[in-house]
C-alpha cells in the first residue's frame, strides 16, 4: 500500500462569475503541478469555478451550462493527475455545493457539502440542498475523502469519512478573514485530525469579493495533528508538499503566522486591491483631510494599487486648521501621488445663498455640517465619473456605527476601506504601518515601496476632529473612542443588552445613548458603500437589522 | 359536539421590534373582540409580537424577556377567548417561530412553525429551528390545528393535521404583498381546505415594514373550498364572522378584489406612509421635475400623508423647458403642497469653476449630467436636514434596473417609492389615479381628498426626458420603455438568460447591452434608498447579486 501523496494546494485568487478566466486559471495550475513537481493531485478551494459567493448567479439557469462548459475543458487536459475543484451541480431542480475529482477525462467522485452555512454572512441555504454521506476515492492507493469548508467545522463529516475507510481528508474552502480566524481554524484542524486519525489538508482561497477577503492561509495537520504545512495568507500560490498517511511528518514549511495588525493591514490592501481591479477603476480618488482615517486609507490606497494610481484631494473650509493642511500636504507627498486642492467656500456660499430664504429664522445645526461634507463628496464624484476612478471613502466602523458621518457628503464614494475597523485600531494600524510595515515588504509586493513614518504622529496624537464647525472635536458629541470601541464591540459584535453593558461598569446614559445611535442610523449604514470586513461582525451581510425598528435600549 | 365558532380576526398592522407596543394592540383587539362580538377565538398574524421581519433582532438576548413579559401580559387579561398571537419562542439554543394558544390564563398550546422560507425576501434558517409536528387543541368542542404561512403552501401540515383530527385549521401570516398575490393566496386556499377538509381562517397582517408592504387581505375558505369571508387589503381592522365546520356557510363579506392598478397603488400608499410614521418624519420633500415619476411620487405621498406635510420643490437648470416648470406647479397646485423653485445654476457653475482645471481639455460627458442631479440631491438634503421632513426620491424599477440615476443625485433620499414599478406601470398607475381612484375614496381614508386629472395629461403623454443635456430623451440612450421593461421582467425576476430573450424575438445587441447594464448598476442599487416591493423580484432582499461579477451576457 502507498503511504505518500505528492500534492499542491492551489491557493488561488478567483473572479466571482468568471467561470471562463477561472477555469484558465485552474488549468494553468494544474499544468504547472505536473510540469514543476510531478503532483499526484491538486486541491483547489471551494466553488473554485465559479468563484465565492455567487450569490444569486446561482439561480441563473446558464450556470449549469458554463459549469458543464468550464468541467468538459477540464476533462480534456486533465489525465494523470487527480483534481480536486469545487463547483455547483445541478440535478433536476436541486443544487449541490460539490467537489468534484477529475482525473482521466473523467469526473470520477463528486462529493456534496452536507453543512450548509446559513448564518453570518452566509446564505448557503438560500442556494443549496445539503448532500448526506462521505464520498471516498482511491488516491493511488490511499483511501481520500473529500469535505467542504463547514463541514470540517462539524463531529460528523469526518467521522462519516473514517468509517468509509478513508485515511486522508482533502477539504475545500471558501473561509473568509476575521480577527484571529488563523488560529481558529488551526485549533479546530488539530482537533479534528486526531478524531478522525488522518490527515487533512486544508485549501482556502485567496482574494478580496466585496465586502470580504479571502486570506488563503492554506495548510496541512497531519494525522497526530501536528501542523506540517501552512502557507503565507493573502498571497496567491500553488503549493507543493509531499505528504505521508502513516508515517511521522517532517515539517517542511510553516509560516509564522502574522501579526493581528498585520494581518488586518493585509486584508485591507487585498480588499481595496480587488475591489478596484477586479472592476476596471483605473485608480482610486480620496479626500485627504489631514486627520487619521484619511492618512491611513491613503497609505492602504498606495500600497494596494501603486502611487500612480492614487490620487488625493484637499477640500479645505474655514474651520479647516493649518495643521491639517500641512499634514495632508506631507502625507501626500511622502507616498507621492498627485494632490490637489480645492476650497469648498465657493460652492457651499453658493448652496447657503440658494437655501437663505428656506433657513430664516432656524438656528444653525447638523445641516450646515452635512452641507460642508456634501460639497467635497459631489467634487471628489465629479473627478471620479470624468477620471474613471473610483472615490474610496475613509469612515471607520466607530463612526459607522454611531452615524458620525454624512450620507451623500464623506460616505460618498465606492469602498469604505475602514468600514469595519474600530477607531481605537486605526491608530494601532497608523503606528503598525509607520513602524513594522518595512518587514512585510519582504513577504508581499504589493506595496507602495514607501516605510518609516508615512502618517506624520502629529496626526496620530492630535484630537480626533471633523473640523465641520469651530473648535470642534470627536469627544464633543462621542465618548472618548477606547470606551466607545468597547460598547459598541459588545453591543454589535456581541449582541449584549444595554443593562448587561451597563453592569460591566459602564454608565448607563453613555450605553444607552450609544445604542440609540446605532440603532437610528441604520438608515445611513443601508446606502453606505461595501468595505472589508475583518470583525467577526461587520456591518455588511453579517448584521441584517431592519431600519423601521422600535427597539428601547434596556434589558 | 359543537360545529359553530364565533370568531375574529385580527388585520393588525405592528411595529418591527415594539413589543410592548404590539402587545398593546393586541390587548385591545382582544377586548374588543369580546366585548363587541363575544368571539370565541381571536386569531393574530404571525410574530404579531415582534412584527415582521424582526431580522436580526431575533439575535438579541434581551429578546426572551421582552416575548416573556408580553405573554405574562397576555396571560393576565385572557380568560374566556382563545387568542392565537405569533411569537419568537427559545429554548435553550434553538428558537422557533410558534403558534401560541392564550386561554383561561395559561398558554395551553404552542405550534412551531414548520417550513422555513429561505428564498426571495424570506431569511427564516437565519433564525429558527423547524417544528415537526401538529399542534391539535380543543376549541370549544372543535379540533382545531394550527399553521403559519408557509406551513400552508405545503401539503404536509394540513395533512398531519387531518391525521390528528383537526377539524379547522388556523392560518397565521406575515405574507407580503406582490402583483396578483392574492389570486394566488385564495387559488392555494380552496385547494388546501378541500385536502383537508377542513375550513381554513388565514389571518394576514397589514402594514409597511421597510421594503415589505403587508396587504392584509384575510380571509376564510370552508371545508368545501368555498370562499365565504374575505377581508379588504391595506386596511387594519378586526373582522368578526361565525363559522361551521360542517354545515354550508353562507358567504357573510365578501370583499370584490381591487383590481391590479388599484391595489399597486395601495401598496405604495402604504409603503410610504408606514416608512415616514412609524420612522418618526414629520413629513416628506421631493423634487418635482415635470416629469411623470415625480408628478405620481408626489400623488402617492400627498394621499399618503396629507398635503400639509408634503414639499415640492422644482429645481430648473438651463435644460429644464417651459413645459417643465408649468407642468410641476400645475401638480404642486392641484394637489396643495407647498411649492418652491430652486434653481441650481449659480450652485452648478461654482462647482464647475472649482473643476475647471481638472476637466481642461475634457469633453462633456455624464459627469456634468450627475453634476445636475447632485446639487439638486444636496439642496433637497439641506432642506429636509433643516425641516425634519425625509427626501422622497422618484426613480423607477427600469431606472434602478440600467442605472438611469445618479447616485447622491436623484438616488438621494430615505425612500424610493417607484423603485419596483416598471416605466410602463408608472403610465398606467397614472391614469389610474387621475381616472379611477375616486371610488377609492369611499373605502380609504388615506387619501389627498383630490379626484380627477392630477397629473396633468400631457406629462403622461410627453416623451419622458431627463433633462440633463440639450434636446435630451431617454429613449436617446435606452430601448423603448414598453420593450425595456420587457426584457428587464425577464432578465430580472425571471432570470431568463440572454439567448433565452433573444430566442424570444428581441434584438441581441439591445437584449445583451440592457443585461450588461443591469449588471453593471449593482453598485448603485447597493446604496440605493429601501422602496416599496411590488413585484416578486424586487431589487431588495429578494435579488442578491454581487458587485464585483464577471459574467458576461450570453448562454
Amino acid at each position: 500500500m502507498n503511504n505518500n501523496v505528492r500534492l499542491v494546494i492551489a491557493q488561488i485568487n478567483f473572479v466571482v462569475g468568471d467561470i471562463s478566466g477561472n477555469t484558465d486559471k485552474v488549468i494553468a495550475a494544474i499544468e504547472q503541478a505536473q510540469e514543476s513537481h510531478q503532483a499526484e493531485v491538486i486541491i483547489f478551494p471551494e466553488l473554485a469555478l465559479t468563484g465565492y459567493p455567487p450569490e444569486d448567479l446561482l439561480f441563473r439557469p446558464s450556470l449549469r451550462v458554463r459549469v458543464d462548459k468550464a468541467l468538459e475543458r477540464l476533462k480534456s487536459v486533465v489525465k494523470d493527475i487527480y483534481v480536486i475543484v469545487g463547483y455547483p451541480k445541478g440535478e433536476q431542480e436541486h443544487l449541490y455545493n460539490v467537489a468534484g475529482v477529475v482525473y482521466g477525462g473523467e469526473v470520477i467522485a463528486e462529493y456534496k457539502k452536507q453543512i450548509l452555512p446559513n448564518y453570518q454572512v452566509f446564505d448557503e441555504k438560500r442556494y443549496f440542498e445539503a448532500g448526506d454521506s462521505a464520498t471516498v476515492f482511491d488516491l493511488n492507493g490511499i483511501p481520500t475523502a473529500l469535505t467542504i469548508c463547514e463541514d470540517i467545522w462539524h463531529e460528523g463529516p469526518m467521522s462519516q469519512a473514517k468509517a468509509a475507510g478513508a485515511q486522508l481528508m482533502l477539504n475545500l474552502n471558501a473561509s473568509p478573514y476575521h480577527l484571529n480566524k488563523e488560529q481558529e481554524r488551526l485549533a479546530l484542524l488539530k482537533e479534528r485530525a486526531v478524531e478522525g486519525g488522518m490527515p487533512i489538508v486544508y485549501a482556502n482561497m485567496v482574494g478580496g469579493q466585496d465586502e470580504l477577503v479571502f486570506d488563503g492561509g492554506s495548510m496541512v495537520v497531519d494525522q497526530r495533528g501536528d501542523l506540517i504545512f501552512s502557507a503565507p495568507t493573502f498571497e496567491e500560490k500553488s503549493y507543493f508538499l509531499e505528504l505521508s498517511v502513516s508515517e511521522k511528518n517532517v515539517p517542511t514549511s510553516i509560516v509564522p503566522p502574522r501579526s493581528l495588525l498585520a494581518s488586518v493591514y493585509e486584508a485591507l490592501v487585498l480588499g481595496v486591491k480587488d475591489y478596484i481591479n477586479k472592476n476596471g477603476f483605473k485608480g482610486a480618488v480620496l479626500g485627504l483631510s489631514g486627520g487619521i482615517d484619511s492618512a491611513l486609507t491613503l497609505a492602504v490606497a498606495v500600497d494596494a494599487l501603486g502611487k500612480d494610481r492614487v490620487q488625493a484631494v484637499m477640500m479645505p473650509f474655514k474651520y479647516t486648521s493649518q495643521m491639517s493642511l500641512d499634514d495632508a500636504a506631507e502625507e501626500a507627498e511622502t507616498l507621492g501621488v498627485v494632490y490637489k486642492i480645492k476650497p469648498i467656500e465657493s460652492i457651499y456660499n453658493a448652496f447657503m445663498s440658494s437655501l437663505e430664504e428656506d433657513f430664516k429664522g432656524t438656528e444653525v445645526d447638523t445641516t450646515e455640517e452635512n452641507l460642508q461634507a456634501r460639497c467635497r463628496g459631489i467634487l471628489l464624484m465629479a473627478l471620479s465619473n470624468k477620471m474613471g476612478s473610483m472615490v474610496l471613502t475613509t469612515g471607520n466602523k466607530s463612526e459607522m456605527a454611531v452615524g458620525y458621518a454624512t450620507l451623500y457628503g464623506d460616505m460618498a464614494g465606492g469602498y469604505d476601506v475602514l468600514k469595519d475597523v474600530p477607531k481605537t485600531m486605526v491608530f494601532k494600524l497608523c503606528e503598525y504601518r509607520n513602524r513594522d510595515y518595512a518587514d512585510l515588504n519582504k513577504l508581499n509586493s504589493n506595496n507602495s515601496g514607501c516605510s518609516g513614518n508615512i502618517i506624520p504622529q502629529r496626526v496620530i496624537d492630535r484630537p480626533p476632529s471633523a473640523e465641520l464647525a469651530p473648535d470642534q472635536k470627536d469627544s464633543d458629541s462621542l465618548p472618548p473612542y477606547d470606551e466607545l470601541d468597547q460598547i459598541l464591540e459588545w453591543y454589535v459584535e456581541n449582541d449584549l443588552s444595554a443593562d448587561a453593558i451597563i453592569n460591566k461598569g459602564f454608565d448607563a446614559d453613555v450605553v444607552k445613548r450609544v445604542i440609540r445611535l446605532v440603532d437610528l442610523n441604520e438608515y445611513k449604514r443601508r446606502q453606505a458603500p461595501v468595505g472589508v470586513r475583518i470583525t467577526p461582525r461587520g456591518f455588511g451581510k453579517d448584521r441584517r437589522y431592519p431600519i423601521t425598528c422600535r427597539w428601547p435600549a434596556g434589558d
